[in-house]
């Protein structure tokens, strides 16, 4: 990565911890919100390089984008940014299409048959999409300790270059690596671990597990 | 566990692995098939007491009654077994809804607003149904061993009762234990986790490994 630049869509409590998380590791990040001004008391807080903007401000900042919106908003997000502001870079989808109307735990509005993670690369077809981040919580998703083991991140996606910068990324950010789930349908099951991930944190009594894959 | 006896419905790969290690761990074992001839020279091989007979034959017999059938035929086969014979017993069902009619990796042919486990609990309404073995490959579901740390098994059902004799039996068969995680419903999620499993084998180039949660 010699560009470190990174945009950021969406300012919840995800987008929230990557942007801060990204900015305290050197890069230069944009973070892309519809409300700027409830965030300029939280970035002034930050270490680092961090601007406020629009979703469109965010995706033309670098050579990644990540996708931290609000599943169901994510779609919208993306046609206010402006698909072709995506065009060949690397997009990391860390959306989940969880859908709470039936209460806790959550579901998928998306069924088996399609996913968040292809729906983000159907509109973005000249961006690269990897789903990423999907199935840790965002006081996971940078510098995460583990008392059983650290998991590689289980990710997604089309493009092998794509998949390579995204390890590339995670390693900087303290993940051993990542485990390359095959093309973007893969996303399909990696949106449905989340609603097991929150049955699982239900019991467990914390939402910082995640699922590692062992032999 | 005072009554060691255990039927199991359905003679794959599964049903044998399970009916074989049962067998080991002392159980009186019933195994049911459709084609009770082809595992006449299987059974003698085994060490232990099994009985090869119908699917009727494996729902009556014993206190749990093990669900090992291919995923499609799991609903007929729970017919011809008699819904009458799992009435007050622990199922434990081992099946996966998975679709291959569009090749590899597959897909689930229930969705994600049902479950093979949750159509298993409807039509067997007097059974305490515990989704169970359906997320590790059947040469891991007795006496298991792991490099990087054994993992719980993931089970989830209504019956809470039916979960601890299925906790019970695990921990006999060399799991460190369950992971409960809740009602039948969650057999969406633990089916859904499947088509995952099978894209981490592909890429492991084993299918001897599990999904643990770490923290």
């Amino acid at each position: 990565m010699t560009e470190k630049r990174i945009g950021v869509i969406g300012s919840g409590d995800v987008g929230k911890a990557l942007t801060a998380g990204l900015a305290k590791h050197g890069y230069d990040v944009v973070i892309g919100t519809r409300d700027a001004a409830k965030l300029e008391a939280w970035r002034k807080g930050l270490t680092g390089t961090v601007r406020v903007g629009s979703f469109s401000d965010a995706a033309r900042h670098g050579p990644i984008v990540i996708l931290a919106t609000h599943g169901a908003g994510t779609e919208e997000a993306l046609r206010i940014a402006g698909p072709a502001h995506f065009a060949g870079k690397v997009v990391l989808d860390a959306t989940n299409p969880l859908d709470f109307s039936a209460g806790m735990p959550p579901t998928l509005f998306v069924g088996t048959t399609d996913s968040l993670g292809e729906r983000v690369q159907r509109a973005l077809p000249e961006a690269r999409v990897v789903k990423c981040f999907n199935t840790v919580a965002n006081a996971k998703m940078v510098d995460p300790t583990w008392s059983e083991g650290a998991p590689r991140m289980m990710i997604c996606g089309n493009d092998a270059a794509a998949k390579r910068e995204a390890e590339a990324l995670l390693k900087e950010l303290g993940w051993p690596g990542a485990l390359d789930l095959g093309n973007i349908q893969g996303a399909r099951w990696l949106e449905a671990i989340v609603p097991l991930w929150v049955r699982a944190g239900a019991v467990l009594g914390t939402y910082g597990h995640a699922f590692k894959v062992v032999t």
